[in-house]
Protein backbone atom coordinates (compact mmCIF):
# COMPACT_ATOMS: atom_id res chain seq x y z
CA UNK A 1 0.00 0.00 0.00
CA UNK A 2 1.13 3.42 -0.62
CA UNK A 3 -0.66 4.79 2.64
CA UNK A 4 -2.78 3.44 5.26
CA UNK A 5 -6.53 2.84 4.15
CA UNK A 6 -9.83 4.45 6.70
CA UNK A 7 -12.33 2.37 5.45
CA UNK A 8 -15.97 2.61 8.11
CA UNK A 9 -18.83 0.79 8.15
CA UNK A 10 -22.45 2.35 8.94
CA UNK A 11 -25.69 1.49 9.07
CA UNK A 12 -28.44 0.64 11.66
CA UNK A 13 -28.91 -1.69 14.05
CA UNK A 14 -29.11 -5.13 12.54
CA UNK A 15 -28.18 -3.82 8.81
CA UNK A 16 -25.55 -6.38 8.75
CA UNK A 17 -22.48 -4.03 8.74
CA UNK A 18 -21.01 -5.82 10.99
CA UNK A 19 -21.48 -9.56 9.85
CA UNK A 20 -19.92 -8.10 6.19
CA UNK A 21 -17.48 -5.82 7.80
CA UNK A 22 -15.55 -9.18 9.09
CA UNK A 23 -16.01 -10.66 5.90
CA UNK A 24 -14.78 -7.62 3.99
CA UNK A 25 -11.73 -8.46 6.59
CA UNK A 26 -11.30 -12.04 6.17
CA UNK A 27 -10.87 -11.61 2.49
CA UNK A 28 -8.96 -8.71 2.55
CA UNK A 29 -6.15 -10.72 5.15
CA UNK A 30 -6.47 -13.59 2.66
CA UNK A 31 -5.56 -11.73 -0.66
CA UNK A 32 -2.31 -10.80 1.51
CA UNK A 33 -3.28 -7.06 2.74
CA UNK A 34 -2.35 -5.69 6.11
CA UNK A 35 -5.44 -5.44 7.63
CA UNK A 36 -6.54 -3.97 10.84
CA UNK A 37 -10.72 -4.54 12.52
CA UNK A 38 -12.26 -2.49 15.18
CA UNK A 39 -14.46 -0.59 16.63
CA UNK A 40 -15.35 2.16 19.25
CA UNK A 41 -14.06 1.58 21.63
CA UNK A 42 -12.01 -1.07 20.91
CA UNK A 43 -9.59 -1.71 23.04
CA UNK A 44 -9.06 1.60 24.44
CA UNK A 45 -9.40 1.52 28.22
CA UNK A 46 -10.30 5.10 28.46
CA UNK A 47 -12.70 5.26 25.45
CA UNK A 48 -14.05 1.54 27.09
CA UNK A 49 -14.67 4.17 30.22
CA UNK A 50 -16.85 6.10 28.52
CA UNK A 51 -18.45 3.99 26.52
CA UNK A 52 -19.59 2.76 29.94
CA UNK A 53 -21.27 5.85 30.74
CA UNK A 54 -23.13 6.20 27.59
CA UNK A 55 -24.40 2.51 27.29
CA UNK A 56 -25.31 3.05 31.26
CA UNK A 57 -29.15 2.09 31.07
CA UNK A 58 -29.36 4.02 34.95
CA UNK A 59 -27.90 6.89 33.19
CA UNK A 60 -31.91 8.03 31.85
CA UNK A 61 -31.19 11.95 32.51
CA UNK A 62 -28.20 11.98 30.42
CA UNK A 63 -28.46 15.17 27.69
CA UNK A 64 -27.94 14.74 24.34
CA UNK A 65 -25.64 17.59 23.71
CA UNK A 66 -23.82 15.14 26.92
CA UNK A 67 -24.36 11.88 24.89
CA UNK A 68 -22.84 13.26 21.64
CA UNK A 69 -19.93 15.18 23.37
CA UNK A 70 -19.17 11.78 24.89
CA UNK A 71 -19.28 9.80 22.07
CA UNK A 72 -16.84 12.24 20.33
CA UNK A 73 -14.92 11.84 22.94
CA UNK A 74 -14.50 8.15 23.02
CA UNK A 75 -14.28 8.47 19.41
CA UNK A 76 -10.97 10.74 19.70
CA UNK A 77 -9.60 8.19 22.13
CA UNK A 78 -9.53 5.11 19.94
CA UNK A 79 -8.57 7.05 16.79
CA UNK A 80 -5.44 8.30 18.20
CA UNK A 81 -4.83 5.04 20.24
CA UNK A 82 -5.64 2.51 17.52
CA UNK A 83 -6.65 4.05 14.15
CA UNK A 84 -3.68 6.28 13.69
CA UNK A 85 -0.56 3.95 14.80
CA UNK A 86 -2.44 1.59 12.49
CA UNK A 87 -2.79 4.09 9.31
CA UNK A 88 1.11 4.71 10.06
CA UNK A 89 1.95 1.48 9.73
CA UNK A 90 0.21 1.69 6.18
CA UNK A 91 -3.02 -1.01 7.09
CA UNK A 92 -6.11 -1.11 5.89
CA UNK A 93 -8.43 0.02 8.91
CA UNK A 94 -12.15 -1.46 9.06
CA UNK A 95 -13.80 0.25 11.65
CA UNK A 96 -17.59 -0.45 12.39
CA UNK A 97 -19.20 2.61 12.96
CA UNK A 98 -17.55 6.10 12.97
CA UNK A 99 -18.14 9.51 12.71
CA UNK A 100 -21.43 9.01 10.72
CA UNK A 101 -23.21 7.54 13.18
CA UNK A 102 -23.11 10.09 15.72
CA UNK A 103 -24.19 12.58 12.67
CA UNK A 104 -27.34 10.04 12.21
CA UNK A 105 -27.86 9.16 15.68
CA UNK A 106 -27.24 12.68 17.48
CA UNK A 107 -27.64 14.78 14.88
CA UNK A 108 -30.66 13.84 13.35
CA UNK A 109 -32.65 11.39 15.12
CA UNK A 110 -31.84 13.65 18.49
CA UNK A 111 -32.61 17.19 16.93
CA UNK A 112 -29.52 18.49 17.87
CA UNK A 113 -28.86 19.06 14.12
CA UNK A 114 -26.28 17.11 11.60
CA UNK A 115 -23.85 20.42 11.34
CA UNK A 116 -23.88 20.93 15.02
CA UNK A 117 -22.76 17.15 15.45
CA UNK A 118 -19.96 17.49 12.61
CA UNK A 119 -18.36 20.40 14.30
CA UNK A 120 -17.42 18.78 17.57
CA UNK A 121 -16.84 15.28 15.80
CA UNK A 122 -13.91 17.66 13.40
CA UNK A 123 -12.53 18.71 16.75
CA UNK A 124 -12.57 15.02 17.65
CA UNK A 125 -10.81 13.57 14.35
CA UNK A 126 -9.31 16.68 12.98
CA UNK A 127 -8.56 16.25 9.36
CA UNK A 128 -8.55 11.89 9.66
CA UNK A 129 -11.82 11.28 7.81
CA UNK A 130 -12.64 7.57 6.35
CA UNK A 131 -11.07 7.68 2.93
CA UNK A 132 -14.51 5.19 2.18
CA UNK A 133 -17.60 4.57 3.99
CA UNK A 134 -19.77 2.11 3.05
CA UNK A 135 -23.52 2.52 4.48
CA UNK A 136 -25.80 -0.37 4.70
CA UNK A 137 -29.30 0.46 3.72
CA UNK A 138 -32.25 -1.22 5.09
CA UNK A 139 -35.53 -0.37 6.25
CA UNK A 140 -35.70 -0.13 9.97
CA UNK A 141 -37.81 -3.14 10.52
CA UNK A 142 -36.45 -6.03 8.96
CA UNK A 143 -33.24 -4.35 10.48
CA UNK A 144 -34.24 -4.94 14.32
CA UNK A 145 -36.39 -8.39 13.08
CA UNK A 146 -32.73 -9.47 12.44
CA UNK A 147 -31.04 -8.63 15.41
CA UNK A 148 -33.60 -9.67 17.81
CA UNK A 149 -33.51 -13.28 16.23
CA UNK A 150 -29.76 -13.05 16.86
CA UNK A 151 -28.88 -11.31 20.59
CA UNK A 152 -30.42 -11.96 24.16
CA UNK A 153 -30.15 -8.63 25.26
CA UNK A 154 -30.31 -4.95 24.24
CA UNK A 155 -28.58 -2.12 25.21
CA UNK A 156 -29.67 1.46 26.23
CA UNK A 157 -29.97 2.82 22.54
CA UNK A 158 -30.81 -0.05 20.75
CA UNK A 159 -33.98 -0.23 23.57
CA UNK A 160 -35.59 2.72 21.77
CA UNK A 161 -38.67 2.15 19.97
CA UNK A 162 -39.48 2.29 16.53
CA UNK A 163 -40.06 5.94 15.84
CA UNK A 164 -36.46 6.56 17.07
CA UNK A 165 -34.72 3.92 14.50
CA UNK A 166 -37.06 5.36 11.53
CA UNK A 167 -35.53 8.28 12.26
CA UNK A 168 -32.04 7.41 12.77
CA UNK A 169 -32.34 5.92 8.99
CA UNK A 170 -33.68 9.37 7.57
CA UNK A 171 -30.98 10.28 9.36
CA UNK A 172 -28.03 8.22 7.47
CA UNK A 173 -29.79 9.31 4.32
CA UNK A 174 -29.11 13.07 4.60
CA UNK A 175 -25.70 11.93 5.66
CA UNK A 176 -25.57 9.99 2.43
CA UNK A 177 -26.45 13.07 0.38
CA UNK A 178 -23.93 15.60 2.53
CA UNK A 179 -21.07 13.50 1.57
CA UNK A 180 -21.95 11.39 -2.00
CA UNK A 181 -18.19 10.80 -2.93
CA UNK A 182 -16.88 9.37 0.24
CA UNK A 183 -20.40 7.34 1.75
CA UNK A 184 -21.24 4.57 -0.62
CA UNK A 185 -24.56 2.94 -0.58
CA UNK A 186 -24.82 -0.72 0.05
CA UNK A 187 -28.66 -2.58 -0.28
CA UNK A 188 -28.47 -4.77 2.31
CA UNK A 189 -32.42 -5.61 1.52
CA UNK A 190 -30.35 -8.25 -0.77
CA UNK A 191 -29.07 -11.83 0.20
CA UNK A 192 -26.22 -11.72 2.63
CA UNK A 193 -23.99 -13.11 -0.76
CA UNK A 194 -25.20 -9.97 -2.95
CA UNK A 195 -24.30 -7.96 -0.25
CA UNK A 196 -21.16 -9.26 0.58
CA UNK A 197 -20.63 -9.11 -3.31
CA UNK A 198 -21.31 -5.60 -3.53
CA UNK A 199 -19.32 -4.38 -0.70
CA UNK A 200 -16.27 -5.92 -1.87
CA UNK A 201 -15.99 -4.65 -5.08
CA UNK A 202 -16.45 -0.86 -3.43
CA UNK A 203 -13.67 -1.76 -1.15
CA UNK A 204 -11.38 -3.00 -4.36
CA UNK A 205 -11.86 -0.14 -6.06
CA UNK A 206 -10.25 1.88 -3.46
CA UNK A 207 -7.80 -0.53 -2.39
CA UNK A 208 -6.63 -1.15 -5.99
CA UNK A 209 -6.54 2.86 -6.47
CA UNK A 210 -3.54 3.20 -3.43
CA UNK A 211 -1.68 -0.10 -4.22
CA UNK B 1 -34.84 39.63 40.75
CA UNK B 2 -35.88 40.27 37.08
CA UNK B 3 -33.90 37.69 36.02
CA UNK B 4 -31.90 34.29 36.85
CA UNK B 5 -27.98 35.89 37.21
CA UNK B 6 -24.88 33.47 36.10
CA UNK B 7 -21.86 34.28 37.55
CA UNK B 8 -19.12 32.00 37.34
CA UNK B 9 -14.97 32.49 39.03
CA UNK B 10 -12.32 31.51 37.26
CA UNK B 11 -8.32 31.35 37.97
CA UNK B 12 -5.45 28.95 38.71
CA UNK B 13 -5.48 26.77 41.91
CA UNK B 14 -4.60 28.13 44.71
CA UNK B 15 -5.79 32.05 43.01
CA UNK B 16 -8.43 32.32 45.95
CA UNK B 17 -11.38 32.25 43.82
CA UNK B 18 -13.13 28.95 45.81
CA UNK B 19 -12.54 31.18 49.25
CA UNK B 20 -13.69 34.70 47.41
CA UNK B 21 -17.28 32.15 45.63
CA UNK B 22 -18.32 31.32 48.48
CA UNK B 23 -17.75 34.47 50.89
CA UNK B 24 -19.92 36.26 48.06
CA UNK B 25 -22.28 33.39 48.52
CA UNK B 26 -22.92 34.16 52.39
CA UNK B 27 -23.31 37.79 51.75
CA UNK B 28 -25.90 37.57 48.86
CA UNK B 29 -27.98 35.20 51.41
CA UNK B 30 -27.83 37.33 54.30
CA UNK B 31 -28.76 40.39 51.84
CA UNK B 32 -32.01 37.85 51.27
CA UNK B 33 -31.12 36.95 47.43
CA UNK B 34 -31.82 33.34 46.62
CA UNK B 35 -28.15 31.94 45.57
CA UNK B 36 -27.01 28.32 44.46
CA UNK B 37 -23.78 28.01 45.05
CA UNK B 38 -22.21 25.35 42.57
CA UNK B 39 -19.49 23.78 40.85
CA UNK B 40 -18.88 20.88 38.27
CA UNK B 41 -19.60 18.02 38.37
CA UNK B 42 -21.79 19.49 41.37
CA UNK B 43 -24.00 16.62 41.91
CA UNK B 44 -25.22 15.39 38.92
CA UNK B 45 -24.35 11.77 39.14
CA UNK B 46 -23.73 11.68 35.04
CA UNK B 47 -21.24 14.53 35.00
CA UNK B 48 -19.68 12.84 38.12
CA UNK B 49 -19.36 9.74 36.34
CA UNK B 50 -17.22 12.19 33.97
CA UNK B 51 -15.10 13.85 36.41
CA UNK B 52 -13.49 10.44 37.51
CA UNK B 53 -12.12 9.35 34.10
CA UNK B 54 -10.71 13.09 33.70
CA UNK B 55 -9.16 13.10 36.90
CA UNK B 56 -8.14 9.41 37.39
CA UNK B 57 -4.11 9.76 37.94
CA UNK B 58 -4.13 6.36 36.11
CA UNK B 59 -5.43 7.32 32.47
CA UNK B 60 -1.84 8.68 31.25
CA UNK B 61 -3.19 8.08 27.65
CA UNK B 62 -5.55 10.26 27.82
CA UNK B 63 -5.30 12.51 24.59
CA UNK B 64 -6.07 16.72 25.57
CA UNK B 65 -8.56 16.85 22.66
CA UNK B 66 -10.21 14.19 24.77
CA UNK B 67 -9.83 15.44 27.71
CA UNK B 68 -11.28 19.04 26.58
CA UNK B 69 -14.58 16.98 25.10
CA UNK B 70 -15.28 14.71 28.52
CA UNK B 71 -14.68 18.34 30.43
CA UNK B 72 -17.60 20.22 27.53
CA UNK B 73 -19.32 17.15 28.43
CA UNK B 74 -19.21 17.14 32.14
CA UNK B 75 -20.17 20.98 31.76
CA UNK B 76 -23.52 20.67 29.60
CA UNK B 77 -25.02 17.71 32.17
CA UNK B 78 -24.54 19.98 35.08
CA UNK B 79 -25.47 23.27 33.19
CA UNK B 80 -28.65 20.77 32.19
CA UNK B 81 -29.52 19.30 35.33
CA UNK B 82 -28.27 22.09 38.16
CA UNK B 83 -27.77 25.42 36.30
CA UNK B 84 -30.57 26.08 34.20
CA UNK B 85 -33.19 24.70 36.61
CA UNK B 86 -32.25 27.51 39.44
CA UNK B 87 -31.64 30.55 36.31
CA UNK B 88 -35.48 29.40 35.51
CA UNK B 89 -36.39 30.23 39.28
CA UNK B 90 -34.40 33.43 39.25
CA UNK B 91 -31.74 32.05 41.90
CA UNK B 92 -28.51 34.11 41.48
CA UNK B 93 -25.71 30.76 40.57
CA UNK B 94 -22.74 31.34 41.60
CA UNK B 95 -20.48 28.67 39.91
CA UNK B 96 -16.69 28.01 40.93
CA UNK B 97 -14.81 27.29 37.22
CA UNK B 98 -16.87 26.88 33.99
CA UNK B 99 -15.92 27.38 30.27
CA UNK B 100 -13.21 29.89 30.64
CA UNK B 101 -11.17 27.18 32.60
CA UNK B 102 -11.74 25.18 29.45
CA UNK B 103 -10.01 27.66 27.38
CA UNK B 104 -7.19 28.22 29.43
CA UNK B 105 -6.23 24.86 30.02
CA UNK B 106 -6.78 22.91 27.52
CA UNK B 107 -7.29 25.59 24.98
CA UNK B 108 -3.99 27.34 25.66
CA UNK B 109 -1.68 24.99 28.06
CA UNK B 110 -2.18 21.85 25.96
CA UNK B 111 -1.81 24.08 22.70
CA UNK B 112 -5.23 22.89 21.25
CA UNK B 113 -5.94 26.51 20.70
CA UNK B 114 -8.60 28.70 22.68
CA UNK B 115 -11.53 29.19 19.63
CA UNK B 116 -10.94 25.82 18.65
CA UNK B 117 -11.62 24.89 22.23
CA UNK B 118 -14.40 27.45 22.19
CA UNK B 119 -16.10 25.39 19.54
CA UNK B 120 -17.26 22.56 21.41
CA UNK B 121 -18.01 24.74 24.62
CA UNK B 122 -20.54 26.55 23.03
CA UNK B 123 -21.99 23.08 21.38
CA UNK B 124 -21.90 21.91 25.14
CA UNK B 125 -23.51 25.28 26.60
CA UNK B 126 -25.25 26.64 23.94
CA UNK B 127 -26.03 30.24 24.59
CA UNK B 128 -25.82 30.36 28.54
CA UNK B 129 -22.79 32.16 28.59
CA UNK B 130 -21.89 33.76 32.38
CA UNK B 131 -23.62 36.92 32.72
CA UNK B 132 -20.39 37.97 34.64
CA UNK B 133 -17.16 36.25 35.60
CA UNK B 134 -14.65 36.82 38.13
CA UNK B 135 -10.78 36.26 37.03
CA UNK B 136 -8.64 35.61 40.34
CA UNK B 137 -5.60 37.00 38.91
CA UNK B 138 -2.04 35.92 40.92
CA UNK B 139 1.29 34.54 39.88
CA UNK B 140 1.12 30.69 39.66
CA UNK B 141 3.84 30.49 42.16
CA UNK B 142 2.17 32.17 44.97
CA UNK B 143 -1.24 30.35 44.41
CA UNK B 144 0.48 27.08 44.78
CA UNK B 145 2.00 27.78 47.73
CA UNK B 146 -1.24 28.62 49.04
CA UNK B 147 -2.18 25.40 47.97
CA UNK B 148 0.44 23.54 49.58
CA UNK B 149 -0.44 24.46 52.68
CA UNK B 150 -4.17 23.85 52.68
CA UNK B 151 -4.41 20.15 51.10
CA UNK B 152 -2.65 17.11 51.26
CA UNK B 153 -3.77 15.20 48.39
CA UNK B 154 -3.29 16.70 44.29
CA UNK B 155 -5.43 15.50 41.48
CA UNK B 156 -3.89 14.58 38.17
CA UNK B 157 -4.20 17.81 37.05
CA UNK B 158 -2.68 19.68 39.68
CA UNK B 159 0.29 17.38 39.62
CA UNK B 160 1.02 19.07 36.52
CA UNK B 161 4.62 21.02 36.74
CA UNK B 162 5.49 24.95 37.27
CA UNK B 163 5.70 25.29 33.23
CA UNK B 164 1.66 23.97 32.53
CA UNK B 165 0.63 26.75 35.66
CA UNK B 166 2.39 28.79 34.27
CA UNK B 167 0.62 28.75 30.93
CA UNK B 168 -2.47 28.31 32.45
CA UNK B 169 -1.97 31.88 33.95
CA UNK B 170 -1.07 33.03 30.41
CA UNK B 171 -4.45 31.34 29.00
CA UNK B 172 -6.25 32.85 31.28
CA UNK B 173 -4.84 36.79 30.30
CA UNK B 174 -5.64 35.77 26.92
CA UNK B 175 -9.37 34.55 27.74
CA UNK B 176 -9.72 37.86 29.47
CA UNK B 177 -8.53 39.91 26.27
CA UNK B 178 -10.96 38.27 24.21
CA UNK B 179 -13.56 38.69 26.45
CA UNK B 180 -13.29 41.85 28.05
CA UNK B 181 -17.13 42.59 28.22
CA UNK B 182 -17.82 39.45 30.84
CA UNK B 183 -14.74 39.28 32.37
CA UNK B 184 -13.46 41.24 35.52
CA UNK B 185 -10.07 40.60 36.54
CA UNK B 186 -9.60 40.80 40.34
CA UNK B 187 -6.07 41.60 41.97
CA UNK B 188 -5.87 38.51 44.28
CA UNK B 189 -2.57 38.95 45.18
CA UNK B 190 -3.89 41.42 47.70
CA UNK B 191 -5.20 40.43 51.04
CA UNK B 192 -8.15 37.91 51.64
CA UNK B 193 -10.17 41.42 52.29
CA UNK B 194 -9.13 43.44 49.77
CA UNK B 195 -10.25 40.38 47.50
CA UNK B 196 -13.38 39.73 49.18
CA UNK B 197 -14.09 43.75 48.90
CA UNK B 198 -13.02 44.07 45.38
CA UNK B 199 -15.17 40.73 43.84
CA UNK B 200 -18.59 41.63 46.45
CA UNK B 201 -18.22 45.01 44.71
CA UNK B 202 -18.14 43.94 41.16
CA UNK B 203 -21.12 41.29 42.15
CA UNK B 204 -22.97 43.58 43.20
CA UNK B 205 -23.11 46.34 40.44
CA UNK B 206 -24.48 43.33 38.43
CA UNK B 207 -27.20 42.36 40.73
CA UNK B 208 -28.22 45.97 41.79
CA UNK B 209 -28.34 46.18 37.73
CA UNK B 210 -31.08 42.89 37.69
CA UNK B 211 -33.49 44.03 40.57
Amino acid sequence: MRKGLFITFEGGDGSGKTTVSKYICQKLTEAGYDVLYTREPGGSEIAEQIRTIILDVNNVLMDSRTEALLYAASRRQHLVEKVLPALEEKKIVVCDRFIDSSLAYQGYARNIGIDEVMKINQFAIENHLPDLTLFFEVEPAIGLQRLNGSRAQLDRLEKENMDFHNKVYAGYKEVCEKYPERIKIIDSSKSLEEVQKASFEVVMKLVEDNV
